[in-house]
């Protein structure tokens, strides 16, 4: 694994998991569950194997976790009742980056594994869970011993921060200010990245294996639109606003950025051709509002203040790289802050989070 | 999974792995080096195949977890370069009990892997690594996924305390005191443990296939013989005591029995005829001092406290059963007791603890 980890690197709380596991994730995942659904049962239906090995990268710590991977056992279950076929042996390789709660997934597997048991009826076949702690921008598993990879809201992450942002003055993100240099350098290192994951897949993929992948991402052309860059730029208003009243230095503003990157279904595409080892199934782009909450009509009001959600759901994403770039003591106020603009903006316009979702199969 | 795991069951503190990282374990698989060298190569000479699944069992968390994975790699690596074949990749299952501190060993991984390639140089192929949650006694791998099976003291654990125990009162184990059917019933669990251990191995590992064993065991062919059951009966009396003085109630220890069981080299060599899918490649017993320390000429003389090594030793094994059982209150008091009764006995005879290593051949 030669790509320098700039999440593993921060160590102590920086060393964090892929994904959040927030309401906003768990709707994505149901969004996508017809996308996923189909691919599995292409992958099953093929050639009927008898062991299937699946791999959730970015599984994170949380009802997430095992959700995903029930849904797809469950998918696979039914299909070979259909035929009466036996039940396969499954292998469910979950993964995240090593500072990931491995432990809190270890100590729940019981109970999931004795509930999927009394969900799917004594036909089961045994499923094999592992952990594997790394970043998936590098090989993970053995050549040819996956049968299907599954990702989720956790692509978006880059392997580091691109180097050359420092004409990205008050930005904290690609955003409409930023210099034309900033965009290429958060793309390129969107190339590397993403090439490099489908390339140590590919080798990790049985021939006939599939992915499904969703990217936090965009429709736009424009890698600085507001649908993918708005709600990094509340961000940066806030501490923006902390600078000029300087409890944050403006240097040390300058210099942070956010490692992430939100591809459009185009730049998805591109990648996957230009790689070479997979064809594409079918390519979707899908949107939720950033209150996943919103039209929830059974939840209390609490769980309606928009800005108290996307503050939250932002901060378990943000606050890892905040707090080992600018200490312990800025965190709260900003969120404070964070949380009021984002409020205000919630009640004057729409907003939303643009999911890219591809589903892959290896040539 | 159809074993009661008791172990699994206590639930918090109770739910803990199955070796301590103790230096008497690194003293023992330091002693069973040439017989794990010696399979491994035959391994690997036999076939040079492009990858090795190895599986430690019973891994733990702390200094003696990547030790044997690396001493393991080492000698394929030596082996290797002799005929200047190109690496194999590796793929290490690191197992333990869900209870296990898996955070730890995943956080320390990269040092590891880091310092191992500068040892072994830049030829070396990828090692990829997974936590894998669960009881050996049962299946926790894919069919014919193994390669080598490594466990050291581990395997004299049982999946449970044997049924039938009422009449061994006053004892915490099996001793010179405990009737025929006590003895009876800690046989049987092991022979019904150690049986399934072996079909599920067998299901695992590949033809030709090897694995390497050490329990902590005894030379005697009486069960219930001091070499193996005196460090327990030595417990025994620190809570015997605290019976007569009142502050545990009788019934209480009455019903506490260690699931445990220390075989003999025939013993083990009759399951695994029995069983039937391994061949018995090597068999031998080695003796190590209670206090591991005690020949070390390089250590101060805190560390030559035979009384407090071997209590601390034998605390971090039996401290989640006592503590479950009994509750915290008492824990202190029974080792500070434990400690004084074993610094008398250790300088007044000779103590030690037998291991009983087994390598075997997937026939």
């Amino acid at each position: 694994m030669e790509v320098v980890q700039v999440l593993h690197m921060n160590g102590g709380v920086g060393e964090t998991s892929y994904a959040n596991n927030s309401f906003v994730q768990q709707k994505v995942i149901t969004m996508t569950k017809p996308i996923t659904e189909d691919a599995i049962t292409k992958l099953y239906c093929s050639t009927y194997p008898e062991e299937i090995a699946i791999a959730d990268l970015g599984c994170s710590s949380g009802p997430n976790t095992f959700f995903v991977v029930s849904e797809l056992i469950k998918v696979v279950d039914s299909a070979r009742r259909k035929i009466s076929q036996k039940s396969p042996e499954y292998q469910v390789f979950l993964n995240d980056l090593p500072g990931n709660d491995f432990n809190t997934i270890f100590r729940s597997l019981s109970i999931f594994q004795y509930k999927l048991r009394e969900q799917l009826g004594p036909g089961i076949g045994p499923c094999f869970f592992t952990g594997v702690p790394g970043s998936f921008y590098g090989r993970l598993f053995r050549k040819n011993s996956l049968h299907f990879v599954h990702s989720s809201y956790s692509l978006q992450w880059l392997s580091q921060v691109p180097q050359g942002l420092e004409s990205n003055k008050g930005n904290i993100y690609m955003a409409s200010t930023s210099p034309p240099n900033v965009l290429k350098a958060y793309y390129e290192q969107f190339q590397q990245d993403f090439s490099l994951f489908l390339n140590c897949r590919s080798e990790e993929l049985v021939d006939g294996g599939r992915m499904v992948l969703t990217f936090l991402g965009r429709r736009n052309d424009d890698p600085s639109s507001k649908e993918c860059c708005y709600i990094w730029e509340l961000l940066a208003m806030a501490l923006n606003d902390m600078v000029l009243e300087g409890v944050i230095e403006e240097e040390k503003l300058n210099s942070f950025n956010i490692p992430q990157y939100t591809p459009s279904p185009a730049e998805v595409k591109y990648e996957v051709e230009k790689e070479g080892s997979f064809s594409i199934d079918q390519l979707e782009v899908t949107e939720v509002n950033w209150n996943a909450y919103q039209n929830e009509t059974d939840l209390s009001d609490a769980f309606k203040d928009g800005g108290y959600n996307v503050a939250k759901c932002m901060r378990a994403v943000a606050e890892p790289l905040l707090f080992s770039h600018f200490g312990e003591a800025i965190i709260d106020e900003v969120f404070r802050r964070y949380r009021e603009i984002v409020a205000d903006r919630m009640s004057k316009e729409k907003t939303g989070f643009v999911n890219v979702i591809v589903s892959l199969k290896k040539a």
